[in-house]
Order: structure tokens, then C-alpha cells, then sequence
């Protein structure tokens, strides 16, 4: 078991013994246990934004990208109409779920490695009174770039629409609070930078926003006003929980509190992300993007030029040293991921580093 | 951990500490050892129907109703007409999902220990010829009654239409032969007979009718057109896949085929069933199915006349002996209901009876 690599993908990523420990035991669903577990995991969460006051916590099974669409079909009514904004390959799947919901959508899209501003959400809404949400990534997975949240949110709030945030990346890493950035769903899911392991998403979902949600949804297994109102009554999932995710959710909670919260998860991406981008200069390779739209989650590298670099090969390579990268997500230019996110820390990312260094000396990469 | 009690829910339930074990590792969802795992599962589901021919094997992240949804949502055209038969929740659920995907239904509901039978879904086709497609419960969980899915089955195969079954609490005990049984979708899902840890279904999708299927969905997440097209390519999930749970049940299965495949399963839950009904008729507990359509999967009690008795109060006793019991879910009658499913055998049966005798005597609950 502690020879399996170490994952520097952005979720599924490595998660600590203890976390994976929680899951050796079964749990009844129907249980008051496991209620209790369901309700502090949730109080946890909305402590990270300090939202206990504005938002209900909707945790939903599946993958994040299940809870994106359940806050999207849930809380923008049919006729509503969303602006979303778009720098990456997430952004792209924003609009492609307004379009299979049938909700009313235009985009506005930058290159990937131009960050939305909140001068354009403000120009665009000014020219277009229809739309009632606003929908974005704050940190663009496909090459690790933020967006600016606080600043955006503001423009939207002046213009009196209403912001859906896909935070699944940076949330429990960067941070959002609730009581200044305001917003009426944000969407993160079990296994990013809480370093719980994949199964369950969660939406913070401002309270009278989702009060008022009641049927809009397209999908009885994806409407988060019943999920949160089922809840609420009974303390329980409306659909099999995810058991053995939600204890490993929990335990990790707990690491996270126990390491220092929020500043101190922040502190140690940060750390990484520059033994990371640092080691990876000393070999020549270089960061798709500048370092002040860089977030410290997920960096992305342009490849070698050399003709004996493969992604396939490196990756193959690297794995054997005990390390696992992540593709490039880019479509004009070859490039490579790496994580900086999960339960390793800077000496973890310099070990990755120097296998990355062995790996192009034995393939003979030379042009990098 | 061995002190946890034992689910005797229709999952999640107990799984084996093998298979919990199997969670200890993080997998990468890209890389190339964890396809091979999914492309295992699916290919080890599929042989338990015989159906690798006929059908694909179409995993889908989140609970059992999520699977579900996406079977009607992506498997009946948006003007097709599905007939729902019901007799209980979960037939309830297959017309509410209808109701909310907005597909034309019709259901026909028998009593709660009615089986439907193949003459009523003779006649109802008669009936009404705009009706594409009958959803089905195989084993519907809420009493523990059996449906006749294979003489209904070969009814709708002669009126020309298709069949949905949600064989969510039978699937991988009770057989069902692909080769015979004609269907166009087959739902269960990773926690319950197969005994893996909840966290996704699958859907066994009828090859033709799968490739007939794009752009009927609702959802993208739940699109199982896009969700196969892509697997089928890749090897890998669209979105990222619930890794812990799917190692889980890679390993639930490897066990399965030990013990001996669907035969011994099955053969291990009727004597389950057997010893249950035996030893709780030995207190005067009376079972509210007859025994020839009791699926040994879930056995419903009527609750004891005695006033001393609470479902609560007696829930917390057996529990504290080593036993989670599930509570009734039927409108008209108090019941209790006590699974025969998981990693249990009829001695562990016998000493949950025991655990009953007990708690009743404490209780003083005399008239039963
Ligand atoms: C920003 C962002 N949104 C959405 C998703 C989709 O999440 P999932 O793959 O769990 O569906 C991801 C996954 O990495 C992400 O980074
Ligand atoms: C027959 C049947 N259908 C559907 C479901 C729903 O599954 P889930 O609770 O995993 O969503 C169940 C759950 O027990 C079931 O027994």
C-alpha cells in the first residue's frame, strides 16, 4: 500500500491512511450514526465560507459534476438566463449543461490563460438585461488559472444578479467567505482539496435562493431543494448515501481542522506549487502561465520540444518512480499537469521533481 | 471494527473486511490499472446475466436512483409512453421520475402483496397501443414482494415493446438470463447483493437500443449514450468515478465468484430468509408476504400489537445486541422489515432472532 503512487492528479489525489481508515467500517444509512456524521461533515463545510447563517449545505451523490448540474437545474427557474464565462475546458461544460437543461444561456469565453475580469462581467451585463445568473469557475482545473471571484461577485451583486460558482478545485485551499463574496451556490465535491476520496459533491446554496427553487429542477435525483428539504426533516440522505465516502469525508475533515484549516491547507499548495514550478524551471521546463494567475492547485507545462518526449512514455516512466501526473488539457498547445493538492507536501513535490529529471535524461530528451 | 453491528438493511449492508480493505489504495482515475479495474467490473457484471452480447455494461456514478433516472431519461425518446407497474415505493419512484423527466406514463398499481402479473400487462398493452415502454420492480424492496419478470418479460416481447427493470435488491442473487429475459435496461447498483460499498449503479443497456439512444437525455450527467460512447473510447469514466467504491466492488465480485457465483448467493440468502422467517415465527412474529412471493431478499413484519412496543425503542435494543434493523415502509400496516443480504449467514440470522426474543422480553411486549 505505501508503495502505490503518489497521485499528483487534481482529484481522485492521495489521501492520508487515517482518511482511508474510516472507510473499514460499515455504516447503516437509516442510522442515527451516520446522521450525526452526515450533520457535522455539513457543519464542517459551511464553517470553511462561514456560511452557517446565509447558505445551506446540500451535500449529493455522484461526481462533482453531478452537483454542478443540480445547482444549475436547480436554482436557475426555467426561464431564467445565465451568462457563463469561460477560460477552459470546465467553463466549456458549464455551458453544455445549460444547453442539455434547455436554460437560456450566452457565453464569454477568454483564452486559457486570461482570466475573466470583472470589467467584462460588468459590460456584459449592462448589455444584456436578461440575464439573471451568472455562472463561474474560480479555478480553472484545465490549467490551474483563477479567476477573480471577490471582484467579480461584487459586479454581479451591483447589478443585482445572481452568481453560481464552481469551486470544486480551490474550495478548503483559497479562500471565500460567504459573509463578504456573495453568491447563491457554490459547488465543491469530497475529494479536492478537502483530500476526502471521489464519490459526493456539495452545494452551498443560499437559503431563500433554494426556498424558492421548489420545482425547477429537470431531474428528481438532481433537485437539491428536495434533497436539502428531505434533509432537513429527517436528518437523512433521500437516496443511498454514499456511506463509506461520507466517513472518509469526515475523517479528513477532521485532519484538515487539525492541520490548521483553511491557511494552513493554503500554505502547504502554496509551498508545493512553488517547489513545483521552481524545480521544474531548474530542468528547463516551463509554466503555461504567469505566476500571478497561477493557482496553487494545478500547474500546467509546456512539454518538451524534443522528439523522444511522448506523454505516454514520460508518464509510464514517472509512474514507475512512484508518481502520477495528469495530461495536458489544452487543445492548441501539448502540455502536461501536475497537482499540487492532495496529502504530499514540498518534499514530496521536489521527489517528483527529481523523477521527473531522471525520467528525460533516460529518454534522452534534450530540447526541452 | 468487528464490534460494529450487522446491517441486516437492504443496503447498505455488511460487506466483508476484504472488500472494505480494498479501499486502502488510492487510485488515479486516468490511469491505466484503474480502466482495467472498471473495464473488469463491468465485464464480470455483465457475465451474471449472460449478456455481454446482447448488452453493454453502463456504470454511472452516485445511488441506485440516480441509475435509474438515467435509464428512463436516456432509454425512452421524449415521445415515447412508458406503463409503470406498481406496488410500492419504488414503483412509486419509477412514476414520479417519469412525471418529473416529463415522459409520458400511465401506471397500474396492485395492492402491496399483489404481484403483477403477465395477464395484467397482457391486457394493459391491449389496451394502449401509444405505451413504448413498461418499467418494471423486479424485487420491490419496500415489502420484499417478487414480481414475475420473466412472464412478463416475454408479454411485452410480444406486444413489441420495450422493458425497463429496476432489479436494484435482486440483481446478482436472484437470476436473471439476458439471453432469455428480453430487456432494453436492467438497473442495480454496488451495495446491495453483489456486496460492495454503495456509491454507484450500472445499467445494462440493450446494445441497439443504446445506440438508438442519443439526445434523449435529460441530464448530461446522466446521459448513459455519452456516459457509454466515452467509456467505450477511453476506457475511462466521463466524469471522475467514485475510485474507492469501484475497487470495492472489483473486490466484492472476485469474492462473489468464489462462494460460487449467483447460485450460492442465492442459495445463501434463502436459507437466510429461511432462518428468519422460521425463528421469528417461532416468537410469533408473523411475515406480512406469503411465502411464494417472498423474495429472500427482505422480509416485512407486522409489528407486535402490544402497546410497550416502538419501533425506536426496540430499534436502539437490537442494535445494541449487534443488529440494525430497517424500519416499515408501508402507509396502512406498522411493520418492521429485516434483510437477508450482506455479508451474513443463517447462524448470524439465527442469533439476530435471538437478539429479538430478548429485546421483546425487556420490552415486555407480550402481545405479538
Ligand atoms: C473546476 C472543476 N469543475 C468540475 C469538475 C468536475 O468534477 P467531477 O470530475 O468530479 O465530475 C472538476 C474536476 O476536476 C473541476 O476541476
Ligand atoms: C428496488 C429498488 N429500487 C431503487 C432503489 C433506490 O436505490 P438508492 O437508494 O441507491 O437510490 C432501491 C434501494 O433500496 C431499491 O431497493
Amino acid at each position: 500500500m505505501s508503495n502505490a503512487p503518489i497521485l499528483l492528479t487534481p482529484g481522485p489525489l492521495t489521501t492520508s491512511l487515517r482518511t482511508r481508515q474510516a472507510m473499514l467500517v460499515d455504516w447503516g444509512s437509516w442510522d442515527n450514526d451516520f446522521n450525526q456524521l452526515t450533520a457535522s461533515v455539513c457543519e464542517q463545510l459551511l464553517a470553511i465560507i462561514d456560511g452557517s447563517v446565509s447558505h445551506h449545505c446540500v451535500p449529493l451523490q455522484g461526481s462533482g459534476t453531478f452537483a454542478v448540474e443540480a445547482a444549475i437545474g436547480t436554482l436557475v427557474p426555467r426561464n431564467g438566463k445565465v451568462l457563463v464565462l469561460i477560460n477552459g475546458a470546465y467553463g466549456q461544460r458549464l455551458a453544455k449543461i445549460c444547453k442539455v437543461l434547455g436554460r437560456t444561456y450566452s457565453t464569454f469565453e477568454t483564452a486559457e490563460d486570461q482570466p475573466t475580469t470583472a470589467a467584462d462581467v460588468d459590460r456584459l451585463l449592462a448589455a444584456d438585461p436578461a440575464v439573471t445568473h451568472v455562472a463561474l469557475i474560480h479555478c480553472e482545473t484545465s490549467t490551474g488559472i483563477l479567476n477573480p471571484l471577490a471582484e467579480i461577485a461584487q459586479v454581479i451583486k451591483r447589478h443585482g444578479k445572481r452568481l453560481i460558482i464552481d469551486a470544486m478545485s480551490s474550495f478548503g485551499a483559497l479562500p471565500i467567505d460567504a459573509r463578504e463574496v456573495p453568491f447563491d451556490a457554490l459547488i465543491a465535491a469530497s475529494g479536492k482539496c478537502l483530500e476526502g476520496v471521489p464519490g459526493m459533491g456539495f452545494v452551498f446554496a443560499e437559503k431563500t435562493a433554494l426556498a424558492a427553487a421548489e420545482g425547477n429542477a429537470h431531474s428528481l435525483a438532481m433537485d437539491l431543494h428536495d434533497q436539502h428539504a428531505y434533509m432537513a426533516k429527517t436528518g437523512q440522505w433521500r437516496f443511498t448515501p454514499p456511506t463509506h465516502v461520507v466517513a472518509a469525508l469526515h475523517e479528513a475533515l477532521q485532519q484538515y481542522n487539525e492541520e490548521g484549516g483553511l491557511p494552513a491547507r493554503h500554505q502547504r499548495y502554496a509551498d508545493n506549487c512553488k517547489a513545483l514550478l521552481d524545480g521544474m524551471a531548474a530542468l528547463g521546463l516551463r509554466s503555461f502561465l504567469p505566476a500571478d494567475i497561477q493557482a496553487p492547485i494545478i500547474v500546467t507545462f509546456h512539454a518538451p520540444n524534443d522528439a523522444r518526449y511522448q506523454f505516454k512514455d514520460f508518464y509510464e516512466r514517472v509512474k514507475a518512480k512512484g508518481f502520477i501526473l495528469y495530461p495536458g488539457k489544452l487543445t492548441q498547445v501539448e502540455t502536461f499537469r501536475v497537482g499540487c493538492i492532495g496529502v504530499v507536501g514540498p518534499e514530496g513535490m521536489q521527489a517528483a521533481v527529481n523523477a521527473v529529471a531522471e525520467v528525460l535524461r533516460e529518454m534522452e530528451v534534450l530540447d526541452i
